[in-house]
């Protein structure tokens, strides 16, 4: 249970006494009410369930993508070519000279029900080798491939729109070796992001990335969508922390760049293309990647904040008195934690609402030291007048606790309904006005509301803060077309306007794909067109998408 | 003065004290003798003086390069171009109608008087647009042209071969803008390193970067050579904190990809090609980058080790115990620190003599706490009998003295005659073995000696060991080419079979343009040149060097 206390009369109280006194562990003096109804583990929000078929095929919802009249159908010359390649039977789902619609449902939906394609043929490759054959043979007889993850993705980028085949990587999912010295992983792409993170944890290292979906989603699928997550405040971005990859071009050619080094100046660094090419350009097959140490203390705090500019504040004391354990700082609006209250039925770890929730997260060598830190943090933040209230977890199951309010957002409002998601990158200035912006706008046309009349019922907004990263949610009671047009291109424009980027972490895919002009310009596109066919020149790698 | 102490005796005595007593500042008890001579600011290594014209010409020494004939040679005509576009006089050095030679000579050579070139021309834009202007005319007049910011390389990349026009950066040197918030910061290219750090440490920032050359490289070069240096340990690579580039094509095209946001998934991430492309793609103009938080406290200290294998473990333990406030650990062989002492005349800050040398570097956000952890380190590293002595640096003078054991070892050794440099990655493992097969290979072949009769004075180790980042320097008292064959290509196929890199920081420039084939397979480089084709056709941009 999450520790609970009321900081501002103690801290009022301890004005008036001495230093020393004030530097005692305050927030563990006072715990005065357990949070109760918080469940006691992070949600695993990916997990493969089977995926409904009655989700409207992609190609029907939008029917101005026409199917690519240059690609081949697939045969059963065809097939017969992926199985004697592949050998075992369970590498290979065939619906081509076969009824396997059943098995072949959840390859060709996404999680959330939005995209599903026609695929009718799915091959698990084991080796890099295989993929090789695979794409040689794909890339020869113009056959169109979709390579795809953990399929957690958001932007239906994981999943066909015809009748792609689909190149699973589930197979591939040995880790290779690991150096305890220099906490460099190398492993194949198909490993489970948690699985990789806890045999890290066996040696004392961390992997650089944590995400909702990391009990589903492949590092390789990470690296293609150039993953951010929680923790990119403190060990940054993907394209740092990756020393090397192996992948396999549209062609077969291999392509081995598995570097072990932290520095290797020699030549362009190619890998960085395919991180974020959303496997556009080839296929990842192996990673290498700088793991940093795993913290030995942990610690979470969530607030509760009156203003976004208190918040913005917040923000910049943490940078400065937690400096270098300061792991995540994420803000949540009051809307988001009113919809987690919903669906849960769970109670506040704060005793009071506000306007604006921080949590805040250090990892750190010495847990007494970042207790002080954090605990001189807090009293400062409260004497300013920046945070109204917080609370300190003390325990993991606590910490797990008050992430639940944070994590558990993307599946409160999956329970509700419809939802339009906008992963946006906004100068930190300002990252909120935008949901205040589009909240006026959908309440202007009278598509707001509490009750059922109104398509819209709420517009909320969360997100990595540390990142300028916000999720923009916007969660219906029912699809109506009037709210599509209040949104779209709006949203997009106001983006563009502030220099901000219409896709944070989450990638382009088919969602975005025609509003990347709001993000890059002509000639950055231009360029990227350039890349795509210097790499992939009959274009069968996730076609329909990305560009 | 940086204190000194001899760690053993005391934590000897300690050990059968109380645990309360071991935990006092141990270091700062016993200072018995400061150390002498030790120059108290960091030594600016790469000041520009007025360049010697002794220097072999490049095209001399490599014969085997040849001009390309497809290249124009500059006229009048194309000088008064170029003054039309640039204005200003001072922004023109004009060797062609006038004679300039001495003005001209420090851009024809690097700092070390490697190499030289036969440039007439120096073209010094103050803006994007005169970039453009320069490079759209060159471009339609098969006009060369050689990049250069600080000229502070070590490969002979920012300097001409033959009489390719010099793009001197150094006039486009603005801070553009400052976020406070966020960290982030906007500069032109040419802004030398030192300043902008000195303006981000008004604001309580610090630039992710800190090499010897600060003084004179400016922020553009360190981006196209995607320098590392001493904090990369801490803060990663430009790849990772680079937010966005401002840079000008081959063909006079201005690509702004300028982005201010941590993230920004919305294509492929094409400034990732120019970080490290030593100029052979594009023009660096301007530079976006997220910066740090200074850190409030900083402590240096220096140790003497009894072997490599302990060196390692010392490493092993400072990352596990100093986690996150760990921001330098850098090896010093002694064969290193001797060549220091001769140069400067400087007694070493130990006693005694070590094979190995350490210097570790925390910055944390609290003084206390960092000396406390700094503190235990030290006392377990010494009770485990993995640092035989050691000397704590206990002000900002003594933290500069101890460094120049570190950063004046290129000064010193630049002092002593010629020096063959080589710049590895090698596995941790294997790293300082290195040293020893080339020493034993030179040794063998009867050219290293204490006295004239040999060529080879020393054979010297040192380097960033956080990053595996070795400086193989082998210091000689005058050419020999027997020298030289002992050396190559046995370095490069020694890491090679590591697979290990042939250049882990300085890049490839001139010097291993021809070598990149010992840490690149073909495939590889056959991607990179499509690469090169794709944005300089007519290469045009840094030729004769990098691929």
């Amino acid at each position: 249970m999450a520790a609970r206390c009321q900081l501002t009369p103690v801290l009022r109280r301890l004005a008036r006494s001495t230093t020393e006194v004030s530097r005692q562990p305050l927030l563990r003096q006072s715990l005065s009410r357990p949070v109760r109804h918080i469940s006691t583990s992070r949600p695993r929000l990916f997990q493969r369930t089977a995926v409904s078929q009655k989700g409207e095929f992609t190609s029907e919802k939008y029917p101005d993508i026409q199917r690519d009249s240059r690609f081949a159908q697939v045969t059963p010359e065809h097939v017969k070519f992926f199985k004697d390649v592949l050998g075992s039977e369970s590498a290979v789902i065939d619906g081509v000279t076969s009824d396997a619609a059943d098995d072949i449902a959840p390859f060709n939906s996404d999680w959330m029900n939005k995209y599903r394609g026609h695929c009718r043929l799915v091959l698990k490759p084991g080796t890099t080798e295989e993929v090789s054959k695979i794409l040689k043979y794909c890339n020869n007889n113009m056959l169109a491939v979709v390579p795809q993850g953990g399929n957690t993705g958001l932007v239906g980028g994981s999943v066909p729109v015809f009748d792609e085949i689909v190149i699973n990587m589930s197979r591939m999912n040995k880790i290779i070796e690991f150096d305890e010295v220099s906490g460099i992983l190398v492993a194949e792409a198909g490993t489970i992001l948690e699985v990789a993170d806890q045999f890290l944890a066996s040696k004392g290292y961390i992997f650089p990335l944590d995400l909702g979906a990391k009990g589903s989603c492949h590092i390789g699928g990470n690296l293609a969508t150039n993953a951010g997550g929680l923790r990119l405040l403190r060990y940054g971005s993907l394209h740092g922390t990756t020393l090397g990859i192996e992948a396999v071009l549209a062609d077969g050619t291999i392509v081995d760049d598995l570097c072990k080094l932290r520095k290797n100046n020699t030549g362009y660094d190619l890998k960085q293309l395919f991180i974020g090419a959303e496997g556009t350009i080839g296929i990842i097959t192996k990673v290498s990647i700088q793991c940093p140490q795993r913290s030995a203390a942990q610690n979470v705090a969530l607030f509760g904040i009156e203003s976004y500019e208190l918040a913005q504040q917040a923000f910049r004391e943490a940078k400065g008195q937690l400096g270098e354990i300061l792991s995540a700082f994420e803000l949540m609006d009051e809307g988001s934690q009113a919809l987690v209250r919903q669906v849960t039925g769970n109670k506040s770890p704060l005793e009071e609402k506000y306007p604006f929730y921080c949590l805040i997260e250090t990892s750190g060598s010495n847990a007494e030291h970042d207790a002080e830190k954090l605990q001189s943090f807090l009293e400062d933040v409260m004497e300013k007048g920046i945070v109204a209230d917080g609370t300190l977890a003390e325990n993991e199951t606590q910490i797990r606790s008050l992430w639940t309010w944070r994590e558990g957002i993307t599946e409160a409002l999956g329970h509700l309904g419809g939802v339009y998601k906008y992963d946006v990158s906004i100068p930190l200035k300002e990252l909120y006005r935008m949901v205040e912006d589009v909240k006026a706008r959908v309440d202007a046309a009278g598509l707001l509301g509490d009750t059922d009349e109104y398509p819209v019922r709420a517009v909320v907004g969360y997100g990595h803060m540390g990142d300028a990263n916000l999720h923009l949610n916007v969660s219906t009671r029912r699809f109506d077309e009037r709210v599509e047009k209040v949104l779209e291109p709006f949203v997009y424009e106001w983006i563009a306007e502030r220099q901000g980027s219409i896709s944070a972490e989450h990638g382009l895919g088919l969602m975005k794909k025609k509003y990347i002009g709001y993000s890059r310009n002509p000639t950055m596109v231009g360029l990227m067109k350039n890349i795509k066919t210097t790499f992939d020149p009959n274009g069968i790698l996730n076609p329909y998408k990305y560009l």
